[in-house]
């Protein structure tokens, strides 16, 4: 007890004057592991600290494959270590694992969530990685905001809301993205793990896109929320039970709820030609559906790393879908639309039903602009593509 | 390569179809590992899974004194094991020592971060953990925002405005609350450790609280903001040379541009009698400040956790302070408050501060309204002392 009283009267010394450099403080005030570090060749160095451990290994998402990973080696005192170079500019993610025990970088602060795991993050600075970093101009705002959703039947669902720069010295009224996830995913999807809202500030600053609102909603019907807002600590899993891809809840109260409250909650342009919607993975599934099926309510569509799946591959609901675009295609081209905009990497494992998907819409004679790039099934891809899709909005 | 494309069409089969209880999919779909699990009898169970560890301990902060820990039991395929009972429900924190190693609960998708630290985190659901709960009805709106900042010459800096539930659905105008965090702190703090936003939506839809604005400032005047959305991904550590605690950079931001961009971007009822400011521990030192040097700006003052240092105990600041606090006093009595509400745990480390503040402040024969409690220098502490400060205000 005396240690410890002892301890937070060093701590109230930080506090209050600055001092450092005792080691009892190096928890609160000074990590004295460095983790990740930036050397000045652009490469980067792993460390942690554990000296009875055997094996240390860390897994990157720059890695190739699920699962790979590389040792580190083991230092003086217990510092394990490791240098990785030749990473682009971009924002990573990582974790360690410690004798066969899963665990984020304890000396690394920026933790980040997909789906259930966590990660620790970081972004290299560089070059390339200028779209994701923090503009030095005034940056947009975003919002956590709660809806009505009478079609799901819930009193309120959460969605974030990024209004652009200089939404509040003006009385603009402003064009929409509807921007949606993917499986598994929430409504912080975009902003955590596609720091959507600073690719939007980059590109609205430098003139490439036009400002814009984003709509960032949470594509899984039977959710009010991220499990870990909702009441009773409700993980995600509880509710895979209910599938988002095989119903249309999601759409009906995207088109139902959110965009009416959307257009009478912000200085929103209204009308087919102010929307558009783009979704990644089963968002891209999503977006084909509201195309389909609300051919009046968007002009520009962005279908991401998603496209019909063969039927002889899965037979459930991508028949149905497939009978659906072939039924509905020719509303959409009837009713008209600026952009349909179908991007894909040559490696996603969802490559082949984006090939057959435009075969279906070949067959239609329907008019998309397809962009190939290299990449899987990946949030480095979604950043990319939103980066390219919103300057071709609203022009 | 072929394992991985075979786990990822695995993937796709759960994303599309809802198939499950493959085990190589537990990692994105379903943990086999509860943890923490809560039980009826109100204890809780936490776990991990490291066969080749041998020792895991638990810290929580719901142990006496920093760095309790006690150790959990390996069973079976080497999940380690322990039950807790008799906690209060409340929000909560924990990691895990593996071999020595400090790692988060891998099997917990919420992680939080207080200051460089990251935790696992829960809510105990219970009585007296209702006030924390996500509300049923219409909640507030958080936002993130970027306001200019002359006075610290900060192009941009960043806070979080809570917006109350009917805010859009009105034209109303509210007055404002502005809540300081601790040092170390920053603008996230309330909202991530404090749950300032679920508090307020309790509290005004139980019609114990009126309805008002509440500002998160960033009260480290060097910074931008938290330190991982700033450019350059900059540590708090490096601007720890620069204390806030020691000048008044702080307080002259938040009354010339804060409370300025506040009332012309808000629909903000305006004047001293419709503004209230509170923080803890250092915000609660910048609320003294605050009180002595701009005795026209506020009407209700809060000052958590914080008092004046004995000038015996620590000579620099505490002496200055002490000097202004003799000097300033009297202003403030003539220009007139509402309400001076001061809040301590007697196991804080820092009551013998209040006391001598109490002594200080006596000494001028001051109105003040002191709340004693159990407990030390602790976020349940401060979440009670926001849940018993907000309905005094504006009443």
């Amino acid at each position: 007890m005396k240690i410890i009283k002892c301890f937070k009267i060093l701590l109230l010394l930080v506090g209050l004057f600055g001092l450092s450099s005792n080691p009892a403080l190096s928890q609160f005030q000074q990590d004295p592991v460095i983790s990740p570090e930036f050397k000045e060749d652009g490469s980067v160095t792993f460390r942690i600290m554990a000296p009875t451990a055997d094996s240390v290994k860390i897994s990157g998402n720059w890695m190739a494959g699920w699962g790979s990973s590389e040792k580190l080696t083991k230092g003086t005192e217990g510092l394990w270590e490791l240098n990785i170079s030749d990473l682009n500019p971009d924002y990573y993610n990582y974790t360690y694992s410690v004798d066969g025990v899963r665990t984020i970088d304890p000396h690394n602060p920026w933790v980040i969530r997909d789906v259930r795991n966590t990660f620790s993050a970081f972004i290299l600075p560089g070059e390339n990685s200028e779209i994701i970093q923090l503009s030095d101009q005034k940056n947009g705002t975003v919002q956590e905001i709660w809806y009505p959703s009478p079609t799901l039947n819930m009193d309120q669902r959460r969605m974030k809301v990024y209004l652009p720069p200089n939404y509040n010295d003006s009385n603009e009224e402003y064009p929409v993205l509807y921007l949606l996830h993917g499986g598994g995913g929430d409504e912080s999807a975009w902003t955590e793990l596609g720091l959507a809202n600073r690719i939007m500030d980059n590109l609205i600053h430098s003139g490439d896109t036009k400002p814009m609102i984003v709509v960032m909603t949470n594509g899984n019907p039977n959710q009010e929320s991220t499990w870990h807002v909702a009441p009773g600590h409700k993980p995600v899993r509880e509710s895979d039970s209910q599938n988002p891809m095989a119903t249309m809840r999601f759409e009906e109260s995207l088109v139902s709820d959110v965009i009416p409250f959307v257009e009478s909650n912000y200085r929103v342009k209204t009308g087919k030609e102010n929307r558009a919607v783009t979704g990644l993975s089963m968002g891209g599934w999503q977006t084909q559906k509201l195309a389909l099926n609300y051919p009046e309510m968007f002009n520009y569509y962005g279908v991401m790393s998603m496209g019909i799946i063969r039927e002889s591959q899965f037979a459930m609901n991508a028949q149905t879908h497939l009978e659906l675009t072939n039924q509905n295609i020719d509303n959409l081209k009837e009713s008209g639309y600026e952009l349909y905009w179908i991007a894909c990497g040559t490696d996603d494992f969802l490559f082949d039903s984006v090939i057959h998907m435009r075969e279906v819409l070949d067959g239609h004679d329907f008019d998309y602009v397809y962009r190939e790039t290299g990449g899987g099934h990946t949030w480095d891809r979604w950043r990319l593509y939103l980066s390219e899709f919103a300057p071709m909005l609203f022009q």
